[in-house]
């Protein structure tokens, strides 16, 4: 597997997201894709939100969990059966009240079956990290 | 510490939920507290529901950590300031579709600084688990 | 694959590592087996330990490893070529100084592909563990 | 706290390592310490190796384990104290037989009482890592 080619851009990672997660997608916006890099953002509402205008945890690890899936996807296309089996996640500062976040991804490792990749995540315009992640996906085998 | 009494109970828990985390409380049941072990059920309605009616992985990621916050809390009061410093997380099956999920927890370590939680998350009637998780929180140091 | 049977004893556990792990079988003794479950010894000596007799972290790392590795293998056989794929790990107290430490084992999902378990390891004759982990293996695919 | 300035240099560090870690310090090389990063040798040694010739998961650990632990004490000063709490690693691929491994570290958070970092694990020579791992640290509190 050549690891130095696209096979998706941030339009086709944008089309997938729209048609296989219709509750989710207009919560993220690929800004950037490369090969085994991608930056994506959560595009922050009231929902996200904890009280003080805090992100919440939860929409913390979804914003690292599609980043990782979607530099994965942009490797090896559009494989919606690819599913998360594990994550490790620290959260070190809180993020900026009312402000977007941005996570910048990369994977470490393409193999046959596992794509395991991390991802900082900033609140946008904040030089410091607000939380980091690494997580694994498994890759359901090609007929 | 003592680590073998309770200083809030189920109700004590479901009241500093719904007064601190008026967006989520009414996700979560919490069924039942122990000293150092805690039962929380995620009542799981359509936003919690990825395609095919399987539970999402932030829901899950939610769960877990609202179980170990509260298990904490049991144990040492109702402080708003604990935070999530780290979550390690393994997906390891499918949830049930449209089947609330039970997470069963314990803390291992309650500090003075940190508590450290970890939990099994089953779909209600499964009695393999789909998710293991364990968490670190920073406690507030008491003035 | 049946989960409620054994296809490996505590004796043939011991005889494997003996073989595929020359450098480190001394190390450990398989105390206990059941399905999906084990107990493992790290027979603490000189070269287990830090400075004041506490024992070291890659110490504790290598026990837990076995033991999710020997639980795995109790229930598939002798795969010698099951890898290591991710460990959490926290570290909760100091161990009791030259004291053995002693893992509880438990897997909680044994696929076809990946095996994940967890453990707590405990200073002998102290009740609070002194660590937690969780483990994935890789397991390769029969021919 | 300036997270600009180092306040020990690989000389430094290496001292340190040797009175504090009288048993491990010839395994280690620090190569190069910057603000919020170092770069440290593992010299593979047969007692590091498992059949075969690859670099064990506890000598990984260790060199994990020592490399984050150096770059905080780079930017903190000689705590011999502080104790690692966390760690999350994954293991990519088979390191190279008979290599030294490298280790590239980069802190993400220096907290008052915790410090994050992360680190790649490459085979000396081989472009993509062999593991990555992410650890926390309690700092103890000064008087």
């Amino acid at each position: 597997m050549s690891q130095s080619k696209l096979v998706m851009t941030a339009e086709d990672l944008t089309a997938f997201l729209e048609h296989e997660f219709p509750q989710v997608h207009k919560d993220f916006l690929v800004e950037e894709v490369a090969p085994m890099r991608l930056r994506v953002r959560l595009k922050v509402e009231e929902r996200h939100l904890r009280p003080g205008g805090t992100v919440s945890g939860p929409s913390m690890f979804a914003l690292a969990d599609v980043a990782v899936y979607l530099a994965t996807l942009a490797m090896i296309g559009p494989v919606s059966l690819a599913v998360t089996t594990n994550i490790s996640m620290d959260f070190m500062r809180k993020p900026a009240a009312n402000t977007d976040l941005i996570a910048e991804t990369r994977i470490l490792k393409l193999g046959r079956l596992l794509s395991v990749g991390d991802v900082l995540l900033f609140s946008e315009g904040v030089a410091e990290p607000v939380a980091r992640a690494s997580m694994t996906y498994a890759i359901p085998p090609s007929k």
